[in-house]
């Protein structure tokens, strides 16, 4: 039986497993969920996930939510399939994969998801982005780009010199973080400027940013 | 080699991995770290962690760091030692155990982290707690905990009927809040408040817990 993903492309968080699934070379179904329409908000998917955000993922009578929790479930259980995104025969590899996984969901992700937001969620919601909160959250992300700048330093990737989860779980949002003016956060650092170009090209990656469209961006 | 934890008791993310220590009947050595002298900003801490921040840990010639990440790997290597904390036997278990990890991450630390600041750390720092601050969370961990009372309604620990590394990374923050008038928001929730009793009673966290001491509290 296929994987069951409940999401849509243009969200962050669907795509940071539909990426997975594609270094994987999985067989999934994406299953659509109309924000727009509040269908996340709906018993079918609130049963799925109580706190009402996508993505799902069902596999058969396991039902999963977390995107992070998905990527690392798919990633152990087709260890053997496609891309090693964990490195799971190497215990000392393994562990700084999630030192680094760590590090984008604690230090990275709260720095630019607020930017993401008022760049281009805001403006859909008929608001105009709030340049205080922009300008803080860039701050931020600078401070952690420049931790990143030095580690790229010294290996290609953040984990080592090997592709891992811990770059992938980065894409979806820097993604659109590129289309926004604070891009230079990214490209005036050379190193984390390569890294963004390496990751951001790989096949599986590029298939999902095509469906990656913001309010028409 | 013993494995060498530097960081201090009093800070939830060193308690973490200290409670994950003792479920694991594990002998370590605790390496102090001085905030208030700033010893983490200096560059032999920043050798461990470029993000200036405790714990990081020494396991022989590998160095980690992140709470989280520190605790999933000696969970996962000392599979076979004292409570096995990630089900590593059964993989539908441990996926429970990933989601119910990953919604303390985006779901519950964000919420409950602000209170914790404003009654106990910005006292210390010489600033009063900022109540619009508090309320804005309290209502937002409120609103977590609802959806944690139909979970606990039918499964005795978030992942399942079994304690695991997903309520375990809730302790230190939550027992911070129970020493603050924020405190209700856990007693007002049968489930959550009876969970709590349990969770927190567990000889591996008493033990650590008797280190928390926060500016006398
Ligand atoms: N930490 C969650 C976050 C999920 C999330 O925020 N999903 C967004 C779309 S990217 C959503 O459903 N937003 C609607 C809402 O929160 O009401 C994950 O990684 O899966
Ligand atoms: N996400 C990190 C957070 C670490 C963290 O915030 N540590 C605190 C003590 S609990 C600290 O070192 N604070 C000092 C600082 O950030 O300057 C983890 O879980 O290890």
């Amino acid at each position: 039986m296929a994987l069951k993903l409940y999401g849509t492309a243009m969200s962050t968080c669907t795509s940071r497993v539909l990426t997975c699934f594609h270094e994987k070379s999985l067989d999934f179904e994406l299953v659509p969920v109309d924000l727009f329409a509040g269908e996340h908000k709906q018993p079918p998917f609130l049963a799925k996930n109580p706190f009402g955000q996508i993505p799902a993922l069902e596999d058969g009578d396991l039902t999963l939510f977390e995107s992070r929790a998905i990527t690392s479930y798919v990633a152990e259980k087709f260890k053997g399939t496609g891309y090693d995104l964990i490195r799971h025969e190497n215990l000392k590899e393994a562990a700084l994969v999630k030192v680094w996984t760590e590090v984008e969901s604690h230090q990275y992700n709260p720095a630019i998801a607020p930017i993401v937001y008022q760049f281009l969620v805001a403006p859909l919601q008929g608001k105009s982005p709030d340049q205080s909160i922009i300008d803080a959250s860039v701050e931020k992300l600078g401070k952690v780009l420049d931790i990143y700048e030095v580690r790229l330093t010294g290996t290609r990737y953040l984990a080592g010199d090997f592709y891992s989860l811990a770059d992938l779980h980065h894409l979806p949002y820097t993604y659109y973080l590129m289309k926004t003016p604070a891009a230079s956060v990214v490209n005036e650092r050379p190193h984390v400027k390569a890294w963004w170009e390496d990751i951001s090209s790989r096949p599986a990656f590029k298939k999902v940013a095509e469906g990656m469209k913001f309010g028409g961006k």
